[in-house]
């Protein structure tokens, strides 16, 4: 199966800065084939997708997410990080039946191909049936079962099923990782199992770090050290990781974090929603700390819409660092793809427009009155668009969205399955 | 001429919390006749619009822009403010003939009305182009001719000249204020005229203040107070202001500020952009002052979208309190409505849908997944929502956009003629 567009104003994201050229892009069934200049059209081709007026860039990575969670949206709202978790949503979690997850999940899924992200990574638990929502529409993901200190014998079962079934088949598009919930939540022990279980299964580990200063004070009374001092410790940084927020990470602590391979994933709308603090972006990056973009779930953010992290990030950097070069528009651009794809280990897979990676691309209109005139492309899709101008979204070389219309997802069932499901539970 | 919307979710945005209701609403004319269950249909009807699976509420409130700035979208950004004003933007604001404002300010009014603003607060030179695409588009505003220390003369008579002609007119949409652009760029014999200016037309005054940390040390250096001082001691708050940014402002000045009459214009995404810094709006909050938003011009912003502006406003209070509630969704919905009318001193005719008031109002489809399910409307709108979500839009009892059609004007046309001003231009 080939694919071919055309006309594309093409964003591929491989430089150190922008490069937005007319090419066509030729696919051969989910891998890119070749990107070029007018190419030629005689070749034998089972698809064409004109691409005029479209920018058309790597889809979006959203690098921290709890799926299932979207019927808490606006649900006891604007409440700290533990009040909020504690009072407000443990109590409805333990409820959830698998159905739940699945419906929950799903709607997240087509909130974000609805606003052009490809690929996520969720951390929840109920991971058969986020798989089975994540599969049935169509996104690329890492998965992991969230372990905290209890059953996680069952837990550290079900992540090696899971693992065994998708991570040695090459062209699954999901992975499996590990995860343990946060230093604070889990003990030392349970850390410890989930760290020799991703070296086990080759894979990496997914967790929370520092984000809120309680926390940090809980470990410090517990354990007599930083957090980031405590997973070290643990030999959490042997394995790839991705670790979610970093927001109270010390210079000593970024000394630490320079070793790890994966990442940090930002999470800026949940941080200020929260009131959990402003990661320091610019720093990390400064140190050479990869650092990709998160939604968070929903209840601490309220939409999976990664434009609105993006709008976030360049936002409390800029007013945080008193200087608005200390990020620019492409530098959160790389942050939502090709940076987001470190983090996940998937760089040779995803995050640019390149031969032989795959084809996970967004189309975005352009010729909207919010985008006019285009002085800089790259600052309008940052700082003017919405997940709302994505027009077209491709994973894995298929059309999943076209002209805004989920291809073979039905919309309106998955709000009445939730809205239901809300109904029942909040 | 009177019209009926039926079906309607109303969130009239009158009392101190959010009220959610079915109703419907009577229109007649340009003014709100009733708004109630199940209104007669019998009485004679000219138009009738069915709301189903709408949020009805008051049009959005913009108290600080500078329309004809679209053309400088993403150009020559990520620098400070006065670096990018000195070597970025005054020398093509010289370079703008009055055709060119009238494009540019009219592609700022079109954005505007498609992300559901329904009144906006200019301030800028060539007034007289402006004034016309304001009144091309159908939007309600004030506007003001920002004088400086140059052709002082000139620019006082086209004030009185317009405000003679459009402040006696009770059906005007068009309102005059008198503007001094800033405490840092005016001297003060020029400050005092435009006060007495604004007092001979019996008019409010719109002027820059306090928007960044250097601007501050200027006027201490050369005065020898702070600028919210400085103007307090030019009599400036002796007639109704509106105050842009108010980011440096200390608890003395907040005591001076008690006294104003109309309010701050908050301009989150501006202040962010630029690295200028957080204005404290739960502090202004609390102690009574009356704090609007505003989008600032584009440039320094990078759309009119005031759910951009809600947002980010939210998210910053948040993240800078250090509590999630010290600022709410109803409390951002407020000052996008309610409070930014009375920032523009037209808290009896607009800001809430309460009978007596203007017809201006937005229709927004909540029937999406992103707003996915409802637990609290408010929170969605605020959070959630963005300018796209604007169905439809009401001015002063007309429709002027439906299902997202603009329904007299040519959107392609405008951006053709933006597009050109900015390729002679930048």
């Amino acid at each position: 199966m080939r694919t071919l567009i055309t006309n594309a104003s093409v964003l591929d994201m491989v430089g150190e800065t922008a490069n937005i050229e007319k090419k066509d892009i030729l696919i051969n069934n989910n891998i890119i084939e070749k990107i070029d200049k007018d190419i030629d059209q005689n070749i034998e081709i089972d698809e064409k997708i004109n691409a005029k007026n479209m920018l058309v860039m790597p889809g979006l990575i959203n690098t921290h997410t709890h799926l299932a969670m979207s019927i808490f949206r606006g649900y006891k709202t604007d409440k700290k990080l533990m009040d909020w978790l504690e009072n407000a949503i443990y109590p409805v979690e333990d409820k959830l039946k698998p159905e739940d997850i699945y419906w929950n999940s799903y709607l997240s899924c087509l909130e974000m191909i609805k606003s052009g992200t490809t690929t996520c990574n969720d951390m929840y638990f109920g991971m058969n049936k986020t798989v089975e929502a994540i599969e049935n529409t169509g996104l690329r993901a890492v998965v992991a079962w969230c372990i905290k200190d209890d059953s996680i014998k069952d837990k550290i079962e079900k992540t090696r099923e899971y693992a065994q079934k998708y991570n040695n088949n090459k062209n699954s598009k999901i992975k499996i990782y590990v995860s343990a919930d946060a230093p604070h939540t889990c003990n030392p022990d349970t850390i410890t199992m989930c760290v020799n279980l991703a070296k086990e299964l080759n894979t990496g580990l997914h967790i929370h770090l520092a984000e809120t200063s309680n926390e940090e004070k809980k470990i410090k009374s517990r354990y007599g050290k930083r957090s980031t001092e405590y997973l070290n410790d643990l030999n959490v940084f042997d394995v790839p990781v991705v670790l979610a927020h970093g927001i109270y990470v010390s210079d000593s602590d970024i000394e630490i974090l320079k070793k790890i391979k994966g990442g940090i994933s930002h999470n800026p709308v949940s941080n200020c929603k929260l009131s959990s603090g402003i990661c320091n972006v610019v720093k990390l990056r400064k140190n050479g700390i990869n650092t990709g973009l998160g939604t968070d779930g929903i209840g601490s953010t309220s939409t999976m819409d990664m434009f609105e992290e993006m709008k976030t990030a360049a936002y409390l950097q800029k007013v945080n660092a008193k200087e608005p070069s200390s990020i620019l528009a492409y530098d959160i651009l790389k942050m939502a793809t090709i940076d987001g794809a470190k983090v996940l280990g998937m760089e040779n897979e995803i995050g640019t427009l390149e031969p032989g990676k795959k084809a996970d691309m967004i189309f975005i209109k352009t010729e909207k009155l919010h985008m006019c005139p285009d002085n800089d492309i790259c600052s309008n899709i940052v700082y003017s668009a919405n997940g709302a101008d994505v027009d077209s979204v491709m994973i894995d070389g298929k059309l999943i969205m076209q002209n805004r219309k989920m291809l073979n997802m039905n919309e309106k069932e998955v709000m009445r399955q939730v809205k239901k499901i809300a109904k029942r539970l909040l």
